[in-house]
């Protein structure tokens, strides 16, 4: 017994730490759309929000059977059915290269789940994960949560944003748990060559520093490219590679994400196969239906589905390159995959805007046109923009950003043309409940 | 850079403390059932796996039509849809005692996804929960994995397993971050009374502790029981339930589990909610076809099939506690609810038997019946079996307990009986497959 006259339920340290950067940033943002413009989402990494980009028949129909079958209803293996880890050791094998199997597979609660696991199963509190920059942030999200520092290793814009592998080398100390090697790359939509998978390696292998693959846009590369999974070039560095349906079956909600163990070395054997089986017996795995069309998905899926996807990614990506590299101030860097482009901003050419943040909050409210501002990736002067809406709403959204630009660019400011349509404080519910759902999807999920 | 010439990569320590007790107890058995007899697993918490129990058509049918709507595959709030909270909120609501919204309300993959994030976002290490003895091993699991201690308050047979409230109350100290109360019980079939349950609150809000409330058998009552939400009986003390589709849906792969955040008093507002937000975001949330299918789900199934899948366990309940009861050295706890009954072993009746562990392991390889002993419950002298077979499986289950019963009894051992039937080495491999497969869900699962 103890003697408290007061209620005070604190939240526990682990609660507090986790922390979602691009939450913090959009929700200190105050900002309402153009009362005459449609809002423009370019922001949301859910390819299946505006309806031009759907599931294919037969995965759907995969998930019907598997539902009426009446035998995927019960309690399986944590890591997740034999037969459907089988199907993803199948599907992630790559011939002569990398052979794995149903025991190398952990099935997850989507990709988040497994980065989770891997990044709670890998580090301790105290050590470091090294992350790139511009990245993902749920890495940090995740890993301060637990106590565990992130640093952050710069990819290089000027070379496709390859990493900058000397300042990778520099960054590894003795308490590095864990190296994050995020290809194809959201947010820069950058795929790698064989030849800098391989020195990326190198540096790993040098320095026994273990690779967290987050590799959920796995094949997900325009017509030319190569996709390599980078577990499959090595023979030495143990890879925690994390994968799922989610972006390239287009089904993120259903929460379907692996980790695959590839570990030719058998460095893991000794302790993180047990602690990733001993972690996912907290939650439990994944929903049995989708594990039960798992196999069916994979084998099933007519390649048809993937290549109309990435032909419809592709032609928007080349289509914003073209017109946005045209307008003074911004500089995309074209992607090679994924489904996001960076856009640099020289805010120098925009001396009426701060930074760009405030340039992302003024495109909402002059434009409604909602992109992601680079510093939700720890990567100022740049904005991020998805290229999975359908190709009209993204030309609309490209001139409005030429309308926005040549409005607020320096040589309009000597005209005295700048905020001749400054802030508009109206606003139509509608507008607003866009923006809200926008906002709600992309914060709340934590997800693109 | 660092120097290291050979690989060492352990796991963190959470991995490490991440420990599942009944698996530990259970790998370490060295059992094979009888070749001669099929094994009959009373073991496996997952009222499925038999066949006898299946959800209701129109559980079933809700997720088709969800799936095939193609509007449930994109990614949603990290706590689930609007829609699917505001059902859930309405399911757990009771009249006049408490109301829940969409936003109290939590979805998780699986409830033991909703206690894993109820004692993340309450305890810190350093910290101490309450947890029941005998209970479901999983909140120690979750516990020691975060570096929180569990302390046991004892559940009394005699008072059909209500708490010691006075050790309850003695065991809470400064440390002490939350209570669990689990109700219906697994693993002994209990349901608390409404005056069982204040008396619990009173201890509570005494000491000013917040409950976490497993309610995964809420409403898995037998005919003239009542089942109370504990959150519906105070106004003071804030309380996180943990509930779901699994059990009275007869659906645990579903993996649908929810929180309700119930909190009269705003304690939790000024924090935790936050917490269990952030949390949230980890995974984000549960598969969104059930989620989908939710709101049908809750207001569609039909009363019958909820009243049919209980006729059935309490009729196995009594059919097991009259049978039972009779067999000298036995003496089952008659349940409530839930789909548990506990059987005490008077250990002093069958002297050739060191513990409950070595009773239950005897009773594999001699009679091919598979019960969890009282030891995964932290409870010698007790074994604990399902009541979700079906009733001829359980009937010639019970028969062999009271073959096995007589030939260790002390009375047997005088007359030279004991022994006679001693281990068995021979095994087909059909009853081993049968064995292990009762293990690896029981043991992987770490879910019944």
């Amino acid at each position: 017994m103890r003697d408290r006259k007061s209620w005070n339920v604190p939240a526990s340290t682990f609660a507090k730490n986790t922390f979602n950067p691009i939450r913090n940033i959009i929700e200190n943002m105050q900002i309402v759309p153009h009362p005459d413009k449609p809002m423009i989402a370019l922001s949301i990494g859910d390819p299946t929000v505006f309806g031009n980009l759907k599931p294919a028949p037969e995965i759907v129909e995969a998930v019907v059977e598997a539902t009426r079958r009446g035998s995927c209803n019960g309690y399986v293996s944590s890591t997740g059915t034999e037969a459907a880890r089988a199907a993803v050791a199948k599907y992630c094998s790559v011939e002569d290269k990398l052979e794995l199997q149903a025991k190398d597979v952990v099935l997850c609660s989507g990709c988040s789940c497994a980065l989770d696991m891997c990044i709670t199963a890998l580090c301790s509190p105290g050590q470091n994960l090294l992350v790139p920059r511009p990245g993902f942030p749920i890495y940090t999200t995740l890993a301060v949560g637990l106590g565990v520092q992130t640093k952050d290793y710069n990819l290089l814009p000027e070379r496709s944003w390859e990493i900058d592998l000397e300042m990778l080398e520099a960054s590894i100390d003795d308490q590095t748990a864990a190296i994050v090697v995020n290809n194809p790359s959201n947010p820069c939509g950058s795929v790698y060559t064989k030849e800098h998978l391989i020195a990326i390696l190198e540096v790993a292998a040098r320095n026994k520093v273990p690779i967290i693959a987050d590799e959920i846009y796995d094949h997900f590369v325009f017509e030319g490219q190569e996709y390599h999974p980078i577990a499959s070039l090595t023979e030495e560095v143990p890879v925690l590679s994390c994968g799922g349906l989610t972006k390239r079956f287009l089904v993120p909600g259903w929460r379907m994400g692996w980790i695959t163990i590839c570990d030719r070395g058998n460095v893991l054997d000794q302790e993180v196969r047990n602690g990733l089986q001993s972690l996912s017996q907290r939650i439990i795995g994944s929903n049995t239906l989708v594990q039960g069309a798992l196999p069916t998905i994979l084998a099933n899926t007519p390649q048809s589905f993937f290549t109309d996807t990435l032909a419809q990614i592709q032609a928007n990506a080349e289509l914003s390159y073209s017109i946005l590299r045209e307008v003074p101030g911004l500089n995309p860097i074209m992607p090679q995959g994924a489904m996001y482009m960076m856009v640099g901003v020289d805010m120098t050419m925009f001396p009426g805007l701060k930074n760009d943040l405030e340039l992302v909050e003024r495109l909402i409210s002059e434009e409604s046109v909602f992109c992601l501002p680079g510093k939700c990736f720890d990567c100022p002067n740049y904005m991020r923009i998805v290229l999975t809406v359908p190709e009209p709403q993204l030309r609309e959204a490209c001139k409005r950003i030429i309308t926005f630009c040549s409005r607020h660019h320096a040589s309009a400011h000597v005209n005295g043309l700048a905020h001749a349509n400054g802030h508009v404080n109206g606003c139509e519910a509608e507008s607003l409940k866009n923006v809200e759902k926008a906002m709600v999807v992309e914060v709340k999920s934590g997800s693109e």
